[in-house]
């Protein structure tokens, strides 16, 4: 993600450093204009600067976004509040949770740089179509308009639409809780369930991340926005998503381990759902598909146990929405 | 959807009576236990009888359910009147708007029975999966609960999971609404579109129906669940759904007197987009998506000029969520 979003700011001849913690990746950005990992076969624009130096990065910039993996998060958040100035804004794009400790990343940018201009860019925008050019929506969550604004000149481009919405917690909260349910939705993939029942499942999976969200403080209509059901339907309906491929092979009895060994790295739906089940107990909100799959990806439930979940949730007579 | 509903109640041994207007039909369902259009494979069991009398149907029947579509709505209602007791509760099962009025069925249905225990029966539901016995969801919406009541324990099933809303507008205007997004994503699916772009679409299509609905006296909220968003989702991803074919066809070129031709019948698509473009005037809610879709109906713009509509929508900045 971080790749694309100085690829779409370059692109329109704006100035944009890529940080990397890598030597040899800085080195071919630089000398063959490609990331050799993420998209060896886009040309990286010249506006496009690549360093293993964070103060190169920061300086100068009017808006920083950290794209770095929630385990990560913290430490590179923690390094950059010495080079920030009061006028800088700092965003977070990383969809996933801090564990132990169940905060967001925009609350763990707040924490580590001590102010409140922080916010999180989400919405349905996968990289790959980013990169190619295709109409995409973006949504850019800060409490505070002027982080807002800031990101959302920065990221502007002829084939990217910015969408705003001043409920951090909320955008945040479903970008982290929509990798359970598509994770369930990749287990129902793997498993042949019929349209219908996938319907249910997508929307049920829905309604439970939404109302454990809105316990925490979310607005309701945050889920069905863009960071709402249309991150989810994304994710959802890619069959290359990591989250659906997680769900594919563990319908196949493949374990969890297995999976993950053999993908780069830790998918973020791995830790958010530990995260997620977490802040449900903590919270006293029910979410039976959750917790399912939670017990499916640890191996203690059977993948074909994930319909008698979604039944369950009819006892008597349910209503149809929840708030 | 009918001979479905019939075949679902009769299967757990409770008698219903299923109303055709053609006496083929009935012979067919009587000495053959088969529909001979639209489930020729299916064995519809004994406690399932078929009449082409109206009284026959209506005597002792503790729930009537209209399936007729919208242009033989009213017809239909009105020659139910004389027949009915006041015990008995009448539910549409008819996703559609009656032309000229812009009503929908429930509203039908109150009229010609002047009574206000009516309801309609929406969701995530195509007829196939219910007759293969695959786990779906059904809504009853109803004011009245006793009406919901009374329809949810005649439908209830091993594979059929119940959900009640007493936001009877929503659930209609929901089930109105969401063909025109579903023939738009259809549209999109044809010309191509990317996943990034389709979900951007997606729920954009949603927002704008959402509004138009709140407006209409529905609740936000219901669009969020199983008739809402679950709706939606499950016409626009079945290849073989009315809207999509529409859409897939539209998109290649052909007309939609072309494509309606080819059809068994008129889909209550068609009436539902002239119809809530009509609503959406009379109500002054801007409706782009919703509007370019009718007008690729109506062959005034070329199929490939729904992703300005789409990129229209964002003027400056827009908010995620609209409510």
């Amino acid at each position: 993600m971080g790749t694309t979003i100085a690829h779409t700011v370059a692109t329109r001849n704006r100035p944009c450093a890529l940080w990397c913690s890598d030597d040899g990746t800085v080195r071919e950005i630089r000398e063959r204009r490609r990331h050799p990992r993420h998209f060896p076969n886009s040309e990286l624009p010249r506006e496009l600067t690549a360093t293993t130096a964070l103060e190169e990065v920061i300086r100068g910039a009017s808006v920083v976004i950290v794209t770095v993996p929630s385990p990560r998060f913290r430490g590179t958040a923690s390094s950059l509040r010495s080079l920030l100035s009061a006028d800088q804004v700092v965003l977070s794009a990383t969809k996933g949770i801090e564990l132990p400790t169940l905060k967001p990343m925009s609350v763990v940018l707040a924490e580590e740089l001590g102010t409140d201009a922080v916010g999180a860019i989400s919405g349905p925008n996968s990289t790959p179509d980013i990169m190619d050019g295709r109409l995409t929506a973006v949504v850019v969550a800060a409490r505070d308009f002027r982080v807002t604004k800031a990101c959302a000149q920065a990221l502007q481009a002829p084939h990217l639409d910015v969408y705003a919405n001043d409920d951090l917690v909320g955008v945040e909260a479903a970008g982290i809780l929509k990798n359970t349910i598509a994770i369930a939705l990749g287990i129902a993939s793997g498993l042949g369930w019929a349209p219908n029942t996938r319907a249910f499942l997508f929307t049920r999976g829905l309604a439970e991340i939404q109302h454990l969200a809105v316990t925490l403080g979310a607005r309701p209509s945050t889920f069905l926005g863009l960071a709402g059901v249309g991150d989810l339907l994304l994710t959802s309906s890619t069959p290359d998503s990591l989250n659906t491929r997680i769900g594919v092979e563990l319908a196949g009895g493949r374990s969890l381990a297995e999976i993950v060994a053999a993908l780069p790295e830790v998918p973020e739906g791995i830790n958010s759902t530990r995260g997620s089940h977490e802040l449900a107990k903590r919270a006293g909100v029910n979410m039976p598909i959750a917790r399912r799959t939670l017990e499916i990806m640890e191996g203690v439930m059977s993948p074909d146990t994930l319909e008698d979940a979604l039944h369950h949730h009819h006892c008597g007579m349910e209503t149809d929405a929840l708030c």
